[in-house]
């Protein structure tokens, strides 16, 4: 379903072509004002219309906040909901798809689930224009977050092969990258990237990569065992992005190939706190966070919709066919999948932060 | 929590060193009786005291079934409860672990919830103990899910470092492994797995490794688009076994590297079915199955009791301290996982195909 | 929160004087067309403007739908986003009210919950307004529900101490009333209710009543034993509707004077169907759906807001006060939630439906 | 399904004749110690076989904890899984009963749910039985709640058509009655039920009754607008006892003959708290508590099981048929299901009270 979370409540809604997308955020705190040129600023991150590296299409994504606000436009408690307008829809480039489901889409299953009746348009429910409301949802938590102290930060850590620098699990330094700049740490490796994805594009193809993200000031003893744990619970948001297939956390599958004794993260007091050296659990032992950064990262598979002719069914006829995607895409979408996994950390964190009390932790 | 799932919800209950572990599994189809044979075949893959690659606890690990079938031994609609009791506790070897957290256990973060009340005799309700529960729901799904056509086999497809031979994602052929044999699927790099695991045996240390696991007949069109895709469920199980640190599904991680025209699974008509000759996406697109095997790996980190001096906190006097973890351990608890991701794997399906006829698919 | 329902899920956001108020609609079947002016004509029922009967205050409550519709109109499985405007809002009538909360409303405890920045515009997110997106969910079920031969009528059963006449539990007939009339089923009752709310208005005064709900054609089978019967999740979804304080379900509350034999429900055999002649369990037995009428009443307060002076604390001072309500209120609630206590149970008859496939039912 | 509740988490398991029936508790507070004798006395007012009152059955209805204790018997934050034995179990006395369904029961509803697969034994999953745990669940509940100040009680307000003298809804003096008495406040009206329920029994029929239960020392500011109210969630849980028809908070159905000036209830300051002289509300405005004594009543329908002589059908022949229930049986559930009220409302209690630290209240 389009719901996520417990004691703060997502519910997304919209398709790519609909006269709207849009959040319903339930549970956020009262009397908190929504910074609006810092909810545009994180929102622009990941709008589309950027130039050669993303698609042409172009959205202003203006949230117009619809309720939630008092009249002193601070929370007042109600569900905060915003709606984010489509206006540059053309529908036409679709309509020859629902017959030819393209490889790497969801186009097929939608088929299964919901016969000729789903919006094939821009990839209607299943768009990744879907993770504009949930940057919104994730901005205005990262709002209260930055209050409590909590900060995150993501970059490329990988893309096309391209190493971004290594960054130290258990302390980062912040920010990452320059506002504005392509997110990678490293400049040199920045434009490896960026040059990886205009080849991309002029071969009619694209490319895929790695997200790193970062919190910090992560409050020790957020989560639950078992089904409620942090991994849990953030991995479950993480796959809502397009185009996500893989999450791990601390050293993740690089664990596979340590011993214990390399991968235990050692105790010490350091400041009234406990801290490690290292940080190969990523900050969460047994489900739980320890006060130390969460650290995980989000393999981003290559864009779907390529120019490059592609084999596919006809759905009616039941014969092969062949298949060229018109349309206007991105040749990588993990630039832009930056901002929604900051987000989707921000929405768990924000969550487990709520629920938290409740356990006098 | 404790509680999984939505039309089939599984609540887990106990620790290790309690009276009992259980499991109770909601909404499990009537009219099914269940395989205790089988059933204890499944949950003897997981059980310990299993030879010198795993802990010397011993436990018969016998589920009792309280409720839940009617006077003919059928599952007649209602809850059904199964308790296993705990005979081989020894609780002595814990009592000093309560000031001096296990680096790599939930001790530390149990205690920021539960402060000095939680348990911590065997990792109390953090120990890898609780996965026989899990086990024990997840063959009775198995059977269900058997009956439809669906079959789960997992392996171990990396440890140490040491890579099991590669097996076709979209035409996987069962079973991977002989019954009762290490779970890899080839016969020389298991007993180089075995080899290192008591390599590290030896050296008070411990290993860990990678679970990859296949489900074939999957019905196609189970899941629902952002927050409830198959990916998100699945992984939001997955991390409920303890040590998971990252799961991927279909060319996961592998994603990051390939381009468009590589990663895209092309269509094609295979006798009134639609197929792919590869899978890439592990049989899931926009967290909707497709028909595909479903594909998906698992990181486990190396066991954290090891018997190496280890560095950590005295959280009364907070000093700093040195630990020597007495007690049974597995240098390995990857092959016991292997029965867990299944079991987790039959949950999510079970679940996801029971209410999957809600969509009419 | 504000999310009802487990297949179908509704969530409901906006305050009296917020920019608008709406509805997302998650999980609803595809391939449906909204019939719009069944639609309008069911939400005009509870609209207020209506005459000396109720608020002054004016609304068109048009509802327009943002998403989840294909390109041809009909839905498409994405969620059913739909905002109605706020346009008749007069603010500056309660902003004297944020220190002396009105006895009998929702300010003071909306100030335990949200301090200072609760909205105290119009009830905020309190207001029976928020019934209007319930409405129009409802009424996008009933339309669903009716394909079904689903049918759901309610009536107000007694007003300011008036009975309608007695409808028939085990076969009512429909329409109880003709459309647009005052929703008694007998004209001389319905007259008299009217002449009551009327005297109160008169006397700065206000009345409440008790309405009667009938649902036929409910298939048997729905509901699920404990926690997930129709009853529980009736009356969930029910408490929802403001200045409700009370449900039962067919014989209710005077089953307390009834003896087993009277009020047991004798099984017969009718056309291929179990009936009954009478259906004192409104068609429940176990939180189970029996096939016949389900039937229940709720108990509807009298308006708080009167226009006589009443006893109330000043929350900055500490003392107490007196208070006289300016603004424009309703004398009597009960003829506007009648198509809410509808909605309602349109909605739970949906979520029932749907997922009751899920048993195989 | 068999679980209720959001911090706190009630998963109730068990048939009136399977080996065993009990409860899972999730997310209770952690270094409780259970006082077991509180329990068990708790637990024995609603045990059967307590005279000539009730059914002949004779249960010890000893739960024994399974998990959730730590090695000092205090609780550790997992879940608690308490298990009672059903011991005084007599199938036989069932058998005929699956063709011929008892009117009033659920024997035909769960027929529909899960064919011949149901367990018919002592109404199975449906009994009365499974109050059993339920009570078990709200006694150590009433422990946490009671070291908050919060304190539960209930009486039968009316049975058989005799009303116990009223109880001043607004300042409630406990004990409403003796420990171990018929639970009625007055001594001669209690007798008078007690010789209605022999009369009952007599004439192998059965009566039905009202039960009004207040809460104490409840912290206002619990709840949410809309479906969080704690109408809804108490509602929600209180039609889990069988033979609950109807529910109803403060004035309830009395409200719809009063007008708003005499409903509301009038604020004023007493000794630093918002108080009211009446409390037509139940102590409930909004969906949150105000402060007040939670005071709500619900309706017990008589017990369906009767000696007399019924009509029922066969679902075998699909014939109409005379059934004679054998078994023993209570002529009134009443008095035993007001410790069950008590407890669905300490279930509820403490799980507002641990989410409500979530909204800061």
């Amino acid at each position: 379903m389009n719901t996520f979370g417990h004691t703060l409540r997502l519910t997304v809604f919209g398709q790519s072509h609909a006269p709207a997308i849009g959040a319903v955020i339930d549970g956020f705190p009262s009397g908190i004002e929504p910074d609006m040129d810092r909810i545009r600023a994180f929102m622009a991150r990941r709008a589309p219309g950027q130039g050669p590296l993303s698609t042409a299409r172009r959205e202003t994504d203006e949230p117009r906040i619809l309720s939630g606000l008092n009249e002193r436009g601070r929370t007042c408690g109600a569900p905060i909901a915003a709606v984010i307008d489509n206006s540059d829809a053309r529908s036409a480039d679709y309509d020859a798809l629902r017959a030819h489901p393209r490889p790497g889409h969801a186009d097929y299953t939608a088929h299964l689930l919901w016969g000729n009746d789903h919006d094939i348009r821009g990839g209607g429910a299943f768009s990744g224009r879907l993770t504009a409301p949930l940057c919104f949802a994730g901005a205005l938590c990262m709002q209260y977050l930055a209050s409590l102290g909590v900060r995150i930060a993501a970059h490329i850590s990988r893309l096309a092969g391209i190493d971004d620098i290594p960054i130290d699990m258990a302390r980062p330094t912040f920010p990452l990258y320059a506002p504005g700049a392509f997110p990678a740490a490293d400049g040199a490796r920045a434009r490896d990237m960026e040059n990886a994805i205009l080849a991309a594009r002029e071969k009619g193809d694209s490319v895929g990569g790695i997200i790193q993200c970062f919190c910090t000031g992560v409050p020790a003893g957020l989560g639950s065992p078992m089904f409620g744990g942090v991994e849990n619970r953030l991995s479950e948001a993480l796959f809502a992005i397009p185009a996500v297939k893989g999450a791990e956390f601390g050293a993740g599958f690089l664990s596979a190939d340590m011993t214990g004794s390399q991968h235990n993260d050692a105790f010490r007091w350091e400041g009234g706190r406990v801290v490690s050296d290292t940080n190969h659990s990523g900050g969460i032992l047994g489900g739980i966070t320890t006060g130390m950064p969460l650290v995980f990262r989000v393999a981003v598979k290559p864009t779907p919709s390529i120019a490059l002719p592609q084999r596919t069914v006809d759905l009616s006829t039941h014969e092969n066919a062949t298949l060229s995607v018109p349309g206007r895409h991105d040749p990588c979408i993990v630039p832009r999948a930056v901002p929604a996994v900051e987000a989707a950390a921000a929405l768990v964190l924000t969550d487990l932060i709520l629920e938290g009390k409740g356990y006098g932790a």
